[in-house]
């Protein structure tokens, strides 16, 4: 899929099939993660890949959007290591360009998902349940899928709202 | 240009050749910065394209890499509205998911760029010089040109070290 065909059509996959997503389709969204820029080349992304039923269960638990995480083939709960962050602001970004590049990457493959932000207000549970110390920051949870419809609009604010001036 | 592709082989590139950089690449650079997801769809993010030479000296002189401000064809300083925002963390992941689809765009159009993150540290003057109110957070500077050669190296770290745990 062409790049800016995959930017423009992506869209939200909240509903998703029985269909498994491969090992090889996680390593290749994590692959494509790794590979987002960061300030200083940091590198401070670290994935924890959620496919067991009973771990996806205790996630889901932790959500309003319980339904969405317990019908996702995976979840991908993505972290920032706070020992090699620098900057807040830049590493959030920095974070921000990893998850883009793994929603991208995700689309790319004919597979669907969605970014879950608001788990993050649970994140000291979330770090419970999957056993991580406070270390890792919870930036977001992907749930992955292969999308059981594609019917999601979407828009946008237009550019005369957007680009303020022109020197 | 293949997403997956666009994602592995983006590099930064700093030095450019003195091919103009057209309306409408700034345009579809910008349409691709904009369909990036944010928290609550609030979409912070605002643009200012910064091509005439007199005004790109002036963004130069707030940041070492003065040289790459000057020797772009153009340089896209991206900003974070702060009347709009919700949640800094959130709203700075958004930004950077918005950078790192303006820097896939450029990229699958043939075009390099590099972002500027240590001129934030001068974001007042920078305000200043593009007579913005300080409701506008800046959060980078795209510098943007026809590539003057693609050598440049990256390397990222291995997976054993990112993954941290599978269920």
């Amino acid at each position: 899929m062409d790049v800016l065909e995959a930017i423009y059509t992506r869209r939200s996959v909240r509903d998703y099939t029985d269909e498994p997503v491969t090992p090889e389709q996680v390593q290749e969204i994590l692959r494509a993660g790794s590979w987002a820029p960061s300030g200083l080349n940091n590198q401070p992304w670290r994935f924890v890949v959620v496919r067991s039923e009973g771990k996806r269960r205790e996630l889901a638990s932790l959500t309003k959007y319980r339904r969405i995480i317990v019908g996702a083939s995976v979840a991908i709960a993505v972290f920032s290591d706070r020992e090699v962050m620098y900057n807040d602001t830049k590493d959030h970004q920095a974070m921000g360009a990893c998850l883009q590049n793994m929603l991208l990457a995700i689309h790319g493959l004919g597979l669907g998902a969605v970014w879950l932000g608001e788990i993050v207000s649970r994140s000291a549970e979330v770090n419970a349940v999957l056993e991580l110390p406070a270390r890792h920051e919870l930036m977001a949870v992907l749930a992955v899928g292969h999308p059981a419809s594609r019917n999601q609009r979407s828009s946008r604010k237009g550019m005369e709202e957007l680009l303020l001036k022109e020197f």
